[in-house]
């Protein structure tokens, strides 16, 4: 094996390893669009329980100190993990998170019929995958 | 389409869009072996944040009124959600389970490195998957 290849092997097997995170920890992660604006940050994802992958990310978007804020979910797909803002970044304008579906703090969507998921989807196909 | 296999999608559908959970509720569901014993509950959840994949289960098993609780994480893989408990199953025995690497609940792992996980996967190998 070249030196190269091995130098490639090590940074693939960090960079895996370093991209655990607790699920209680990933509450706060900034999210950013491509023109480096805040889009909030992550206030929780929705898990399909069974194959435990992430279906949504919910955003904690606008207001301000704690009044007005929204969340905001996201198909998981469309954020992208950046180590250098340590966040991930959507390919998402202000206007189109503010257009797009979104609750109070103290409402609770019913994610159980599949019709939430399934309008938040909707919007989305609309937007760019980075 | 017969109705038999309009019936079957109809069931699928459901059960995909009312299996999505919030990952902060995801705490507290109740995991068990295969001969209905409490394995304890689900503590956390370690997720890949590329792929929004869940890697492992943070187990908080044993100890008394929170005394002497450890955290056992097991690999998702191991784990096999079931409606009529409304929690996990795994295939193990309990002395299996206290046997495998855990950490106080004032201790945080380095998972970092890949050494802490791969520590894991390797005692689990050898665990059979339901």
């Amino acid at each position: 094996m070249s030196s190269y290849t091995a130098q490639m092997s090590t940074d693939v097997n960090k960079s895996e390893t370093a991209s655990l995170i607790a699920s209680s920890k990933v509450k706060g992660t900034s999210v950013y669009n491509r023109q480096g604006e805040s889009l909030g940050s992550i206030h929780d994802v929705m898990l399909n329980k069974r194959s435990g992958q992430v279906s949504y990310a919910v955003l904690s978007f606008g207001g301000f100190l704690g009044m007005g804020e929204k969340y905001h979910p996201v198909p998981w797909k469309k954020l992208t993990y950046d180590e250098r803002y340590g966040g991930y970044v959507i390919d998402l304008d202000k206007r189109q998170l503010e257009g797009a579906r979104a609750y109070g703090t103290s409402e609770t969507p019913d994610w159980t019929t599949g019709t939430y998921g399934g309008s938040i989807d909707k919007y989305y196909d609309g937007v760019p995958t980075l």
